[in-house]
């Protein structure tokens, strides 16, 4: 079995694989990783000690397939997010690439579209072609911001059958106003059209800005979906989940896999929404330091964007490649997002922010 | 969010989903549930404590992404199956439907097939319907056998993409003899057709069955697949697995979703595979209950098929649900696998199958 590999295009792959490369940040190690918008902060010896009690009462039973329908852990989700959310408006999957997938599948797929505006989460492309899905690439305007007008013209002009709605936007970073949200879904009214927002980062947002989960009520084609991955800082343990109508959830139990969440999956999730106190805690640092890398690269001369996240996109007034190899030098990676002239930076711990702009400063004054 | 739910029809749905139900076993509270063919043997403490310490030890970290290769899980599973195997050779993802889903997305999909033999595994119907793969029927004898002969033609008449292969046979329980593999790989020569033998159960084979591991060796379009979920007992832990040639799992990562092993799971798998033995030694116990259930069957007049699995298939010599329910009735629940006349139970612990075989023994004898 060890003989030099075949090429891959030695195997009957779908024509549509063929030539390409996976997705993924490239793993490379580095003393300041700030490229994959993890949060920086290890998960607190109190949630440690609570997963680890949780997967130990667990463990014994491991032989039993999980339970099904995880009623516990939609439950604490739905007290999690409050508004009124019930755990029959809530459903999980492993990281939410496969609450979007499960979308996709249900309302998407051969024959079917979805919209999104790019540039968005990149991942939103990879997950048509994966689902037949026909992805359609929508406007944003010069400074990546989206317009209600703009955004509700283009879903008329596409009629998708479903609309991706990153926000904040990765990799831009700027929560969207809910009238976007609201226009988007008034005019997919005619089409039937799925609206999702992503709000993957949004325990991140800016004091004031308002999650979508306000306009559940009453519109059973929007979708809210929500990931442990960033502010939970459990990107580790991949649960992603979503607050819909209660028959959104259910129409996910015809395209998930049977025991999709293990047992383990759903023992650490539980253990630290039990702790949600202390894990958010680390938000609010992350948020000052975010302002502060924001504030920094100001003073420096550069043009970041307005981040409701935990990362912060920025102009770099020069090439975005150059500046990321330098910053490498330096030890610091950060995400070459493949925009020109701009990269991403993941606010990290203090230590690890101040590494960061240092190395910009570093790599402005020589260059 | 608690009005009544709309009907799942009032969403847009993909036409071919409609109507349909989720896949899955009752989840009924029961003494004795021998129907979905888990290990009965909860986790031994032994293990237990080893996959304990190893989440305690991945918890602080659960902040970053998992090791998205993750290759220390590759190598433990090459060591284990041996065959001079190593982790190029190997991929795993969340329980084996999940790898034989990301099989289809790689090599079926719309436009494509995939053959195999029914009465088969449930699931793998649905796993075509998910991924777009025409689903071929194919035919096995009136026994429920199947020949190298029969397989090989029906692989020439079809000419499917890929054919599944289930090794022992659920919901029959009979391994196949290696010169059906042999035979179905060589009759898809022409069309470049990949072979998966699903050899979930392999470990409870009868003595002398051979693995078709043993075929890997010179046939690039052959995988084979495994599971935690039955002999290692650990089910609820979601770890399938494949061995292959290194250019199939590289194949793999164009359509996995990143990430898609966690980091908590990714532990528990190396944790039991740190313990093989000890979890390993259930299954001689199993073997044994399994023939001893064969024997009893037999004694009673019934028709129970070879088995090399932890679970049984017999003719009850009558109304298969009218059975079904008198066991349930007596506290005991197998399987209706909808097949007239047979029922299938999983081999428990001793006691368990004693309960089986008196409530079978008390049917029988007032029916």
């Amino acid at each position: 079995m060890n003989d030099p590999a075949a090429p891959l295009d030695s195997l009957p792959l779908r024509d549509d694989l063929r030539g390409m490369s996976p997705y993924g940040a490239p793993q490379l190690q580095v003393a300041v990783a700030l490229n994959t918008n993890e949060n920086t902060h290890p998960v607190p010896g109190e949630v440690v000690e609570a997963i680890t009690q949780r997967v130990h009462e667990t463990a014994a039973s491991l032989n039993r397939y999980p339970d099904r329908d995880f009623t516990d852990l939609r439950r604490a989700l739905a007290d999690y997010l409050g508004h009124g959310l019930t755990e029959d408006n809530l459903w999980a999957a492993n990281g939410s690439n496969e609450i979007l997938q499960q979308i996709l599948q249900a309302f998407g797929g051969p024959g079917r579209s979805v919209l999104s505006f790019v540039p968005t989460y990149s991942m939103y492309p990879l997950l048509a072609l994966g689902t037949g899905t026909e992805f359609i690439a929508g406007d944003r305007a010069e400074d990546f911001s989206l317009s209600a007008e703009s955004a509700s013209q283009q879903v008329r002009a596409h009629a998708p059958d479903v609309v991706f709605l990153c926000s904040p936007n990765n990799p831009t970073g700027t929560a969207l106003g809910l009238d976007v949200v609201r226009a988007v879904y008034e005019a997919g009214e005619a089409t039937n059209t799925v609206v999702v927002v992503d709000e993957a980062y949004a325990e991140f947002a800016r004091f004031g800005t308002p999650s979508a989960l306000t306009l559940l009520e009453g519109r059973p084609r929007l979708i809210v979906t929500r990931t442990m991955s960033k502010a939970f800082a459990l990107a580790g343990a991949r649960l992603g989940y979503f607050a819909a109508a209660r028959e959104v959830a259910d129409a996910m139990r015809l395209v998930r896999l049977p025991y999709h969440l293990s047992s383990v999956t759903q023992a650490t999730a539980l253990a630290a929404l039990a702790h949600h106190g202390t894990l958010l805690a680390t938000v609010e640092d992350v948020k000052m330091q975010r302002d502060r890398i924001v504030d920094e690269l100001k003073r420096m001369g550069l043009t970041p964007a307005e981040s409701d996240s935990n990362f912060v996109f920025f102009a770099c007034h020069g090439d975005a490649h150059e500046m990321w190899q330098a910053l490498l030098d330096r030890g610091v990676l950060v995400r070459d997002v493949g925009i020109p002239g701009h990269l991403r930076v993941t606010a990290g711990t203090e230590a690890e922010n101040t590494a960061f702009l240092e190395a910009v400063e570093d790599h402005l004054s020589v260059r």
